[in-house]
């Protein structure tokens, strides 16, 4: 039975730690090819390169795993996998990450690494972003491997329901034991931003956005108690955004769509 | 009484002319700031700026209306509107737009425009994100400004539930009179990519990104059958990815989650 055929992308960049650790991981359990960003792409949501062109080259950075740097966005990266480097072969799997940072609750708008997934799953693969919800680039990933090869492998033999990828974050390493895995909803958060303005030194402003992530759900079930409970989370995440309760509120008020004719 | 506070923001720039046709619009009922970037954000998806500083000017382009030009996306646009510009006061309503082409379908992920009334739902204030199905620069806007108001003063009337945002797409100028309004579905559709591989003066590779929108859906609830057939659609939009009919199929897998200790 040949390996099955594994893309990673990630949103730190083809050089980051968190994207190594992934692709070794992966490397155990089928035939990986790297495309990523060529530099970082933090907080570039479900961006894409419209209206200017793209570079790819092959890199030989990881030891027997094809890989190729990208000059667009994680998004970018799946669709230039999927359509120029695959020609139309389908992955079995494409992986994202690992973030290092936590990409729960409303984060998931923001995040290029699950932009990549979530990209992987519109053109109908299995995806997984994985964050570890450490920010520092020096980060203990000792941990981190045993989870990402469990849930892929879980992934590759099971699938996914259709239209869904998966969000999982990974509690920073503590000197407790990871409890286990939880399957979470999106925990009902948001960040609250300040603006630090300062002055350059010609005297024209400019700010730099800084933000506290506010954390509004006392439920048990969600990705932000998951993580301080010390739980692996999966939120299962969907890209049909409408919000279909909505809809039949909408049309009561009857005025919002006025006459027909 | 006094007049509702409105922010205007978009994803094609200051300068563009949808911006103006909507603030032209807005002006008519309430009192309006602009907060936009200051050049074209198309497919910016739900991007902020993160690692970099942002520039905010005041501009004065836009009769009697307070305007500001931002270096940054349509998601940092609003965040810098609410906190800076307003101060933590909530304006009544965000609208963005006019886009120049489709958001309808799968596209509201690529979207700046929705980004940035996705945003302003994330803050909690009732939001809406308008375009124009004509890609063109120069598109006929003379039939949009009527159905703009007309939504803007029923949701500044009614609010809308909360954590979500509209999603509005007007149809192009045709011969045929506009039918009406329908509150839809995302139609269930994808861009399929193909890419343009080219040369540069040194023999290096580039690649330009093209594609073609292809709908799968079938179904007349939809963003898509409402534009086909002349009807503007309005599709309610949510900022919970949860795939929450997913989770208990995933907990039924069971080895996903694994032992819990």
């Amino acid at each position: 039975m040949s390996k099955p055929l594994i893309l990673v992308s990630n949103d730190d960049g083809i050089t980051s730690r968190g994207i190594r650790c992934l692709v070794e991981s992966m490397a155990e359990i089928g035939e990986v090819v790297v495309v990523a960003p060529d530099s970082p792409q933090s907080g570039m949501g479900h961006a894409i390169t419209v209206g200017e062109t793209l570079r790819l080259s092959e890199v030989d950075i990881f030891k027997n795993v094809k890989a190729f740097k990208c000059s667009g966005t994680p998004a970018d990266c799946v669709k230039i996998a999927k359509h120029h480097v695959f020609n139309d072969r389908m992955p079995d799997l494409v992986v994202s990450g690992i973030n290092h940072g936590s990409n729960t609750s409303i984060s998931i708008l923001y995040s290029g690494t699950m932009s990549a997934a979530i990209e992987g799953a519109i053109e109908g693969m299995p995806s997984i972003g994985f964050s570890l919800c450490d920010y520092s680039a020096e980060a203990d990933l000792s941990h981190v491997g045993e989870y990402v090869k469990s849930i892929a492998k879980q992934v590759l033999s099971h699938s996914l329901p259709k239209g869904v990828a998966l969000n999982v974050n990974i509690p920073p390493k503590r000197n407790e034991k990871i409890k286990g895995i939880k399957v979470c909803r999106q925990a009902r958060a948001k960040w609250q931003e300040e603006f630090d303005e300062r002055f350059d030194p010609n005297g024209r402003p400019y700010f730099w956005m800084a933000g506290n992530f506010v954390n509004y759900d006392k439920g048990e079930d969600n990705d932000e108690w998951a993580i301080a409970n010390n739980y692996v989370s999966i939120v299962p995440c969907i890209f049909d955004l409408t919000a279909h309760h909505a809809i039949s509120i909408l049309n009561d008020e009857g005025d919002i769509v006025g006459e027909n004719d």
